[in-house]
């Protein structure tokens, strides 16, 4: 709660979001295809190869559940996060063998655990289809029309490129709908895991500790990729630096961030603080609350719903600061500055005011529109039961069932060919489904929809069929059939007429909501998204002009590149160094003896005398980055790991929307810390040795 | 979350509200002006003797902390629960010393600790007003009028009341409007902390077995009573009964339940669960979230908070409880077959209908226009600023400065001469104030207008003053002065003038509020409350006029009788037995170690093998109770100690709108259990002594 305490003096730091490139500071999301070389080179005197960053770009890894990795192995080795990887720890678990209590390790190959259903992703070739993309759109259409256009093309163009080249081909929507770029990566469904540690170290300090700094974090993961059976040869790969990073060094992190809305209009950022934000941060701290509480009735329900529960509270968390940034009227005149900066320079250029028009006006009328239904968008389109993993996995079955007996370009997005391998890989997943869980998930989603629509509201009354949230969770869970995976396919085998005969009681539950569904869908994609996409692409028309190419688009999950110093920092007057050492670990775990979340595995108490306890944990860079980067290595010059990104400090929970060098700073595992603890606390030898690039 | 699964069931078995008296089963809060003698006579065989009724009367006492409690010595020894206690076992902790850590036990009377301001009444006299309250309407005025008539003729015959007799007078409205009676209590403001056992024995299980049965937990605490600086010496008290109560033997409860919704039409119902209730809930998730993170950054936060988590967590779960039953459409159902019953009576007679007209529409009409403003209500009438100690205390010195001037009857009705003592008694405690905590408190008040309104909603503005929600909070705690009573007393003695120029600013701030927030009341008074009692008064008359006087009106925290036989259930098929015993507290402090809320007190773990194991812990009857009925007496046809309600089970949760026999209960502390802790836990033999009536 203390958190936002330090926004203002953050506020009165930030550098301007539109200061030339050469003062920029180290802020940025880089896309690789224009990595900011002139700027790295005229503060740090580095010169960025383009074979190094072919190197990087090719070592860097995507998780499909969200998180970034990379390649560290001439076999395969895949480097994430812990918490990146506990969903599959959690998959790979039983009520009698928790990975995420007791951590894991395979010191062969045959040890190695199969995931029920990762994907994971490396990038390949990019390619500008910008022209392509807005070509569809005709004069006269409306931005609906044009946007419904766009979206048919790039599906065509997706089919295409992945028919032709094999390759997984996704177009991603850059600068808000400034550029369209066509990223074809190279896919990989035979993912392993090597080792884990236990949660209580990975996490350590839990909620408490989360999005702070001084930090003592052991949150790391391996993984290999497979390929014929076989561990992958990949072409590059990272090599581990035998020093580590030194204070001050220029280090550069390779990820995937996930979202922000830097570029978004004043107004814009408003309606996210008043409106999407506040609804957010209320279903987390519902659904927080909710886990908790039934975490609190047995060992089973707490082990089945842990990965929720992290995964609720660290967004809570991170929307809360976050939130507190944009309820900061400092922030909000910094971003009107700008933003004023970027309008008088289009009222200067008739040409151009011409050419783009008054997207400002024509975002605040879409998003004051939006406000009267937005809780209606959240509840219809964005259905909460999907948090439930049967109920959508009966969605999924229904849609196929419509949506693939038609042409690729009229498929709902998600339906697209290029995206069919995928929906497979998820629904026909074998991962246990927890019926308990489940039933709370589902009650909890109907009692939503009561309590924001009221329990007689037509959509509600025929979701609930008559009885308590409760009672109908009860029944839909238990008469399901979709636990079994066999039967899932069965179903999409069967098509459109087997689901439509099917008496499964979930996915009659979402053919009946499937119509509102939809046409809460096309409310939204004709009269927000639409109008978005038309908006931002005339406003980044605007800065392209006023900035030259440039600048970095908001983040999309695609590959960026970040930099900057390993730097402390002050707070609150005090200096906060950039390194911690084991020594700070256990002391922090004595201080704290007692609290949840601050109780270290009886390994790592066990091991304290063989520890070299001055080796470096966890470390600060100024590298901007968010949610997504999860992951990410952190490389220096050479592109050899001295680190692995896994969290931001809480002063950069504002990073959605500003970026602050002063205090802003992304959170490392430390490479020496990885290596150390995997030697001494783990006996993994072989994994350490593998890192060394020692072979086996 | 799995707590409403059992709702449906219950609803199966629902007893109308509207049976025949003689079939009523154990429902109701009985006023003590009119007992169901008769009920129980019929059922029971049991003579309920009007001076037995007036010696439990007179031993009853009611907490101003909104719990009950009741007279067990003959020198004013006073028990209660511990969750009734334990504000003021903060109040008179310090970060040294944690009383509801330790526990606390004073053998002598001169180590007994004062509390800070606790203010305890005993119910001496009761006058049916209605006459003279109902007198004050005059033909032609509107609902608002007749309401503010009605609520200066009640301020005047208070103050008269209060003059007269020097006894606490009030008037209760009952039947939501139906009858006036005028309470006439005794009123001591010197209360003793005599001994309380740790938090983790009185509230073992914590939130997991919160409202949950079987159950083991301690929840008593003992104050005294004390008189001209001695102890107090009742005319009447409770003795202590030696063998307990048996398995079926019928039980009584005196106490003062808060508050409940039984007479509510079924509109109004629909109002609260679609409105109030979600409205409720959101805001208790959010505070409950922001408590827990506040509490995890240091021992001393969570000290300092736990009070207010422990409220926010018990009202949480009692409020998803009843809401999860108001969303069970069986039960509204039975709500509704009750309302058409008394409708269809009504509309049988041609004079009745036409003297109430329907005010079932008048209500439906006020609660749908109150929908569309009820956040704003919520927000700018009932300030969540007011959580804060301090902003609550500037408030009420604005208020004092403008109210005192004013004639008593037109006042706001808590600023009446009847109400001061106890205005100025929480005003000047010198109860300590936590900086960290009331900084949080307003910033999450703050940042919840911001979240409703938006944070440039003009009076949200006003209350940021430019600035973030933490960065006001922290200006606003920091600049304060009145963290010192006598800084406020001084305040008050300076009246109108010393207000209107000071500098303080929550005093700043709070005038700043003072007009938006009483319009907003007025508003509320004025279009929602006058019409509830005007409606429900006529409503009121109808059933009167069905049922006869013998029915109870909704609690309104004053004292009442409920009874019932101890008595298991049944639940999910299993037998549920009425009582618990000590070996079954061991047992699952064993099942549970490890989770929070199950760890036993050190003294607990090494007096485990001189207790007698098997010795009675807590019990269920069927007495209908609700919140408020905390630390209510239970005592047996001769009127001695046999329990102490401290909760209900969580089929009870409904029981704010409906009551069902079968599986309803009220839980129990066995005052046998009491005894054998006192004695063989805490060596209290004194205490002991004096619960058996054997002297010091």
């Amino acid at each position: 709660m203390t958190a936002p305490a330090r926004f203002a003096a953050l506020a009165a730091l930030a550098v301007s979001l539109l200061a030339a490139p050469g003062a920029r500071a180290d802020e940025g999301m880089w896309l690789l295809t224009s990595p900011p070389t002139a700027a790295i080179k005229a503060r740090y005197g580095y010169e960025v190869a383009p074979q190094w960053l072919e190197r990087m770009q090719k070592s860097a890894v995507r998780f499909s559940t969200d998180g970034s990795a990379s390649l560290v192995s001439a076999d395969g080795l895949v480097m994430t996060n812990h918490h990146v990887g506990s969903d599959m720890l959690l998959k790979l678990s039983t009520p009698s063998r928790n990975l995420l209590q007791t951590g894991f390790y395979a010191p062969t190959r045959e040890a190695e655990l199969k995931c029920p259903d990762l994907e994971v992703n490396i990038l390949w070739e990019i390619e500008d289809v910008t022209a392509s993309v807005t070509g569809a759109e005709k004069s006269g259409m409306t931005a609906a029309e044009a946007n419904t256009a766009r979206r048919r093309t790039m599906a065509e163009i997706e089919r295409g490129s992945q028919e032709r080249t094999g390759l997984l081909s996704q177009i991603v929507t850059l600068y808000q709908g400034g550029r369209y770029h066509l990223y074809r990566y190279k896919r990989f469904t035979d993912v392993r895991l090597v080792w884990a540690p236990e949660e209580a170290i990975a996490f350590f300090g839990g909620d408490t500790d989360n999005f702070e700094y001084p930090r003592f974090c052991l949150d790391a993961t391996f993984f290999r990729i497979y390929e014929d059976g076989k561990p992958f040869k990949p072409q590059h790969h990272l090599s581990w630096s035998p020093g580590g990073a030194a204070d001050g060094e220029l280090v550069f992190v390779f990820g995937h961030p996930g979202r922000t809305s830097r570029m978004f209009t004043v107004d814009h950022l408003r309606f996210d603080r008043d409106v999407a934000n506040p609804w957010r941060l209320a279903n987390l701290w519902r659904t927080e609350i909710q886990l908790q509480t039934f975490s609190g009735r047995s060992a089973e329900n707490a082990r089945v719903a842990r990965e929720d529960l992290f995964g609720v509270a660290n967004s809570r968390k991170a929307i809360t600061g976050e939130t507190a940034g944009l309820q900061d009227p400092v922030l909000i005149a910094r971003k009107q500055k700008d933003e004023d900066a970027l309008r008088a320079f289009v009222a200067k250029s008739p040409d151009l005011a011409k050419q783009i028009g008054d997207p400002w006006a024509d975002l605040r009328k879409a998003h004051d529109g939006y406000r009267a239904w937005y809780a209606e968008d959240q509840l219809i389109h964005r259905l909460p039961l999907l948090r439930s993993d049967l109920f959508g996995r009966a969605m999924t079955i229904v849609r196929l069932a419509d949506e693939l007996p038609k042409p690729n370009a009229d498929r709902l997005r998600e339906y697209r060919d290029s995206d069919l391998e995928n929906v497979y890989l998820e629904l026909y997943s074998p991962a246990p489904i927890s019926e308990k869980l489940e039933i709370a998930k589902i009650r909890s989603s109907l009692a939503l929809m009561a309590e924001r629509l009221g329990a007689e509201h037509p959509l509600v009354a025929r979701a609930l069929g008559g009885k308590s949230p409760q009672a109908r969770a009860e029944e839909l869970v238990r008469g399901s059939t979709l636990f079994d995976p066999a039967a899932r396919r069965a179903m999409v085998e069967g098509g459109t007429k087997a689901v439509e005969a099917s008496t499964e009681p979930l996915i009659r539950l979402a053919r009946e909501l499937d119509a509102e569904n939809r046409a809460a869908r096309t409310r939204f994609e004709d009269t927000v998204e639409a109008v978005e996409r038309d908006a931002y692409a005339r406003i980044a028309k605007a800065r392209f002009a006023m900035l030259g190419e440039s600048t970095y688009p908001d983040a999309t999950f695609t590959l960026r590149l970040a930099y900057g110093p390993v730097k402390g920092y002050t707070d609150e007057g005090a200096a906060v160094p950039p390194f911690t050492d084991f020594s700070g670990l256990y002391r922090r775990a004595d201080e704290r003896r007692g609290q949840e979340g601050f109780e270290l595995p009886a390994r790592w108490v066990e091991a304290r005398s063989r520890l070299n306890l001055s080796t470096p944990f966890n470390f600060v860079c100024t590298a901007d980055i968010i949610g997504g980067n999860s992951g990410s290595p952190v490389v220096n010059g050479k592109g050899e790991v001295v680190g692995l990104i896994f969290d931001g400090n809480i002063q950069s929970l504002v990073a959605d929307f500003i970026y602050d060098e002063a205090q802003n700073r992304a959170v490392a595992v430390d490479s020496r810390g990885i290596l150390e603890a995997l030697d001494k606390v783990y006996g993994a030898a072989p994994l350490v040795k593998e890192l060394k690039g020692q072979g086996n």
